[in-house]
């Protein structure tokens, strides 16, 4: 809740938050989307997402006026406004970099790693300069030479879309065939593991490192892991390890980060900094900041000189399903009507959906899999999806036609299948690209140590 | 593929697998869906789901006719018969139990552990005899005295619903009422998580063990862990813990079978002896097959001699969506309109759905909170859902209306979702039962040891 003269106002005008608002202040004016006020933050100012992605907090007073924005434009609000009125003024230290250190690019996309509390306001907002981001982290010039800075979005991961991954992709792929070292992208977690699938899969004869990393912590806490999982990053970006990864802490404390492979691992705690695990998969590297690497997987490709092909076709409609007791597989129709063009099931243990249940999934699955793709992946996370075990499992695989995604995540199932319908639309075709190695996402054989890594 | 012979009738009669036909031998009619083969079994064999149940193999030869069936009426074929045509006759040992030791009830509901594989036929079917479940355990008698044996129905998991547990629900009630010290519950492994949240709720003032068990290897084979599983489960259904949990192996070797809190387990693994985890939660216990047991968890309740209660008003229509990049809302509208009751949302990190992406779910859920629960319950697994940290957590939870469902389980907060909802309709009471621990589902703090246990 805002001030209650604040309040007042917002329901005889029936804005609500969520609403495109404008508020003149000064003789100027800003419109944006109307935010709720967080916890601690100045009852008095109104926080608005401007359409930067921004927020912005803007104290409310005598004449300053509120009411429902009529235009769609986006507006420009300039940098130094957004300074005056959202957050404290504050010289930014300059980090300069050594031009001899390998040169890297860093893509900030947004992110708890990329956002501070505001302490006037309460609004957790992105930084808007990305250099702030190598504010606290004076360490990043003695191992690289971040020659540019591109953003192509400033957003939390949870709005991201392949869109976003294409713009990511883009930007990587021609740093990296224009001389750059290793490429450093920051990106929220909520959905970093999704990025890191597709872009294993964009990113084709990938010959250098593309490290993601992100915190769980804002940056500007003494309890953030951002700084170290940035060093961290440009160690591996640096390294001769030509893969995609997430690298983020290892352990609950500062002792190392693990290099991550970008189709076998996932957010596995909403709030721990070790919350990127390994699933059916070993860690390609332990790193530490000091700039030792472990390379626990061996089962890693090694710099080249090779250029880096961009493949970002993409069929974005998949629906994601899980299957569970009483789940109805009416919903299949419902996707395959609005006109889906794929379909990831979670499938119970090894691959199942219900099959001799009153609400059965096989016919179903059957009366489209000859022109719509359904892969199982397994909702245990971990393990294979194994078509010939049970009966059950040989009525969906041999005889409705799905197909077993043997040891994918359901995540990078769903990113791959995208990329893989932005390919082809031949069944047979898709069936075999599913069942292809890519970019690691099929093992042939799981390590049981990498269980519960 | 069965037999040219058999495949060529199929064909010429339109028969498919899944189908319900009829087959003539011998004078007698057997009805039941027809079933592919399974690899290595006879190609001559026709597999038949009987409406029992259990599968039944019927071999091939003159005078043998298959028709599609008619009738719809279930049919009773004698256990003989099955014997005769479906498996290998075989004498049973017969286990005899001492009426000194404590009396249990053993409730087979199908399941691995419950199956054989028929080397004649290939089929893995559902023993027809639950008293070969103890064949190859003759250890259990000298921890228990097997006094009954119930079986309400013979399922894999992936095929039962809530119907099947209430059923188990009112036999454990009943027997734990009239003298027996606990309960063994056998079932497939793929829902058993579900089967155990469920029991959790309906069992209320719990007063003896109610402990439920499976297993990934079927008993017939040599490196089940069936016998393991059972003996540590009677091991638990005599001990001091009056809780409803899962007993499986803890470690992929045969040392140790963990018992995990109903509300806080989940199969972790496709094929592992070791899939069940508890997850936010210690394990209750360590128990070892000779009765060593070491009661890990502090937060335990005690057998009592107090009356179990029944508890089973049970709401089924619930959809559980799980919110990712690109995720289109409308299945929200679309649940709405044929009627659902709840919706259980798997949000990522702290608890998100996307907001300002481009397909935002706040405007929907908004649209419907006030008539219908949302609960958001973390994708990640492990960890706490927030409504607070961040300002789409508090358009989620303070403006859209939507529960936020601590530290339960997707899968716990579903089962918990229908159960609150057969006992209320009132959204505010909704949200304070939702808020309410019941059965361990929600913890006030996570300990750091629990993850990745």
């Amino acid at each position: 809740m805002y001030a209650k003269r604040i309040e007042s106002i917002l329901k005889r005008k029936k804005l609500r938050i969520g609403d495109r608002i404008a508020v003149d202040k000064d003789g100027k004016r800003y419109e944006g989307l109307l935010m709720p006020r967080i916890e601690m933050g100045d009852i008095n100012s109104i926080v608005l997402k401007l359409d930067s992605g921004y927020n912005m907090g803007i104290r409310f007073g005598p004449g300053v006026k509120i009411q429902k924005s009529r235009s769609t434009e986006p507006q420009d609000v300039k940098e130094e406004e957004q300074y005056e009125l959202g957050r404290t003024k504050k010289e930014l230290l300059k980090v300069s970099f050594d031009p001899k250190k390998p040169p890297v690019c860093l893509i900030p996309t947004g992110g708890t790693i990329a956002s501070r509390v505001d302490y006037r306001t309460g609004a957790v907002h992105a930084v808007s300069d990305p250099k702030e981001l190598l504010h606290n982290v004076p360490e990043l010039a003695e191992i690289v030479n971040v020659k540019e800075i591109v953003t192509p979005f400033t957003k939390m991961s949870e709005d991201m879309d392949s869109h976003d991954w294409k713009a990511i992709a883009e930007i990587a792929a021609r740093k990296l065939n224009s001389g750059d070292h290793g490429v450093i992208i920051t990106h929220g977690t909520d959905t970093l593991h999704f990025t890191a699938a597709a872009l294993s899969f964009f990113l084709r004869n990938l010959s250098k490192p593309v490290v993601l990393t992100g915190s769980q912590r804002s940056s500007d806490r003494g309890s953030s892991d951002a700084g170290m999982n940035l060093i961290c990053a440009a160690r591996v970006a640096v390294s001769d390890i030509a893969e995609v990864g997430i690298c983020m802490h290892g352990s609950p404390d500062d002792s190392y980060c693990l290099f991550l492979r970008g189709t076998k691992v996932r957010k596995m705690h909403t709030s721990r900094r070790d919350a990127f695990r390994p699933i059916n998969d070993l860690p390609l590297a332990k790193v530490w900041p000091d700039g030792r690497m472990d390379k626990i997987n061996p089962d890693q490709k090694k710099r080249t000189d090779k250029r880096t092909e961009l493949d970002i076709k993409f069929e974005p409609d998949i629906a994601m399903l899980k299957a569970y007791p009483g789940s109805d597989p009416a919903v299949i129709d419902y996707h395959v009507r609005r006109g889906v063009r794929g379909f990831v099931i979670e499938g119970t243990g090894l691959g199942h959906v219900p099959t001799f249940a009153k609400k059965s999934w096989i016919s179903i699955i059957k009366k489209h899999s000859e022109h719509i793709p359904f892969v199982v992946a397994p909702q245990t996370l971990y393990g294979r999806v194994n078509p010939d075990v049970y009966t059950n499992l040989r009525i969906l695989f041999h005889e409705a036609g799905a197909i077993p995604g043997e040891d994918m995540l359901p995540e990078t199932a769903y990113v791959k299948l995208g990329w893989v319908l932005g390919h082809t639309k031949s069944m047979e075709k898709i069936r075999e690209m599913m069942l292809t190695n890519y970019a690691g996402e099929i093992t042939k054989r799981s390590l049981p140590e990498s269980y519960l890594y």
